[in-house]
């Protein structure tokens, strides 16, 4: 500590590494020796004034988001490498005004049908030219799959896509239902590539007239039908569910209710997959994260998505954990994003650009300290009758596929 | 129903059939026409006498487990499709009486120390010589993996071994605890094959006995050390945690406890491995199991599983659901069971070989209808530095294997 540090700012520095472990805070205003003293391998917190280092005791989460986001913090040194240290923090200690502010979040950023609908407009209606900057061609805006850490992400997206299809076990002439469709990568990739027909939901306008003219593009209309509307209106008998990277955006508290709609689509036969970003154990959402970027956004446990399945006797047939996979996906957008973070400054502004290079960056942070992990969970009614007998050909090349087919499990009835 | 079928037969018929589903039953001692009326395709329940159609109705699980141990009750038709019709009946509507056995059973099988010292002699004290008419020629009495469904048993209890140890991602030097070895064939061939150390853990005295022998005839003791102890007194560190078959005998209760145990042996740096059979959604096990065949046993679902990683902040890497080659392990071994029916009938009686045949066929269609599920579940400590990059090392033939290593996770600190 330096000599001017005041009995308050010393106050507030240690309400801040409670919260946030041994990062070194100091203060701009305050003169050169002010704060902690400074381990030179760990980044530092430079604060502007008192008022930010209070935010920052009274709100960690808050504070920090917000601060660096007004450019009233700034990270001297890797910031990633700062954001990995306090990902790596246990069960954070919940102040008393965040846990305040988590539950009115809670209560505003409800998932109701309107909730959900200005929950998703806030985020994914974005306009399609910002998400051009940094994401792959295709538009896929969830985890990629890389079957070498050293794939591009391009390549990584296409083999998501494709590992998604597999586990599925598409044939063709089979109906596909999938429940938040983004840009319509999956849908389209199932069509064009398994001879599958898909209806798929998504409550963003901007995404599904994207995806809608992505389709007549490639021909695709006739099937693959793109439907701007809630999950909880899909109907209709279907063979398959798929839903990738919606879950977190449903809500806990609806889980059951996805369950009875997955049941009512694909019935006692029917097959499905979630991908999703998860939790080892249950606690919320970072709160600046939730008020910021994703509203109404809650990352679930594996006890907790059993709710989605045990009701109707469906059982797990499979979950992969691809957490590192997220890291690296994010690396690629994060690299990209900073490429274009001029273009983003002026298109958008400042607090606008460093706003997301904070979420890039702490969602790579935590999926590296698994804070985040990334479930893929494959489920099948109580009556399927199309189970692979093993998952080897999940792994085998695009020509052995057929092998596979000789080993299906045909269900006792 | 005949003409000869009495109002107290008709109450007790009603009742059965209210457990068990459309199954006919007709009573040999009331002539010919009592009963339901028959048809073709559906094997018959013959019962007896009323005495045992009174058990049947008051106790279902009870009363058909010992009326057929006893030979009261004869199936006419193929036993296995009669207890297929019956498993698929969705949760069993439990009568007074068998709430009443089954809480009971709860309460004197508990799986305190010296209860599960009880509960597991009754089962797995059974002289090794039984269990050699039937199981393959290494003794693995959990669920074999069959790379494809024709392999033998011998190969796919080899396959199941490797499997279990791949998942485990096992390299020269690691050190490795088991908790409930069987007669040692997966610590035998983890120490043979992937160059580890292995404690084992067994409190069956019969296979402890049996597994040291086979250890000093491979030359392995210096490699595998056998402990007839119990899985709570597992004391040391080490890298790799596994159980095959043992958590139905851990009891539910005992789950935070299991955790807290695998969590002091292998850190937040270790990885582990739970092979269990499992249930879509939460029930008891059938009461006449319980209480002839697995005192104690409990099967779990997914989400009480969690019990053990999520308090300690461990990831579910992996989980894969093999309940299609359970059923396929028992086939052969009902298979060669029957081989030796007559055997086991001189040695031990036919109640016994009558009450084993039930058990396995019961078994069978358990596992085929889907009332019961096998899984396997990879796990690592939140500080794990060695996770697979992805799943298809797996599936590589055993010569392709170093391949993999070039892709390890080496996690950021």
């Amino acid at each position: 500590m330096g000599n001017q540090t005041s009995w308050l700012d010393r106050l507030l520095l240690r309400a801040i590494h409670r919260a946030a472990g041994p990062v070194p805070v100091r203060m701009s205003s305050s003169g050169d020796g002010a704060g902690d003293s400074v381990l030179s391998t760990i980044p530092v917190l430079r604060v502007a004034d008192r008022r930010t280092l209070l935010s920052l005791a009274l709100n960690p989460e808050m504070g920090f988001g917000d601060g660096y986001t007004a450019g009233r913090i700034e990270v001297e040194g890797d910031l990633l490498r700062l954001l990995e240290i306090v990902s790596k923090r246990p069960r954070p200690v919940a102040t008393r005004y965040s846990r305040l502010l988590s539950g009115w979040l809670a209560w505003i950023q409800a998932n109701t049908l309107r909730g959900s609908r200005s929950n998703i407009h806030h985020h994914y209606d974005l306009s399609g030219d910002f998400y051009q900057l940094w994401l792959d061609p295709q538009m896929v805006y969830t985890c990629a799959y890389f079957p070498e850490p050293t794939a591009t992400l391009e390549a990584a997206q296409s083999a998501k896509l494709d590992h998604v299809s597999r586990k599925l076990w598409l044939q063709p002439g089979e109906t596909v239902v999938e429940a938040g469709c983004g840009w319509g990568s999956l849908a389209l990739h199932m069509a064009r590539n398994y001879g599958v027909r898909v209806k798929a939901f998504n409550i963003s306008h901007e995404q599904i007239a994207f995806a809608r003219e992505r389709a007549r593009r490639e021909g695709l209309s006739g099937r693959v039908e793109f439907i701007e509307d809630d999950y909880r209106n899909v109907r209709g008998q279907f063979d398959v569910f798929a839903s990738v990277g919606m879950l977190e955006h449903v809500g806990r508290e609806h889980y059951r209710q996805l369950g009875d709609i997955i049941h009512r689509a694909i019935g006692d036969r029917g097959r499905g997959l979630l991908h999703f970003i998860g939790r080892n154990y249950h606690r919320p959402l970072n709160t600046w994260l939730r008020k910021r970027i994703f509203p109404g956004a809650y990352v679930p446990t594996l006890r907790e998505v059993m709710d989605v399945v045990e009701p109707h006797d469906m059982s797990v047939l499979d979950v992969e954990n691809l957490r590192f996979h997220y890291a690296r996906t994010l690396e690629h957008w994060l690299t990209a994003f900073e490429r274009s973070f001029d273009t983003v400054v002026q298109r958008h502004g400042s607090d606008f650009a460093r706003m997301w290079r904070l979420y890039l960056a702490g969602s790579i942070a935590a999926f590296r300290a698994g804070a985040l992990q990334l479930f893929q969970l494959v489920f099948a009614g109580r009556d399927c009758q199309s189970i692979p007998w093993t998952r080897a050909y999940l792994y085998e090349a695009p020509g052995e596929d057929n092998q596979g087919e000789a080993t299906w499990i045909r269900a006792i009835s």
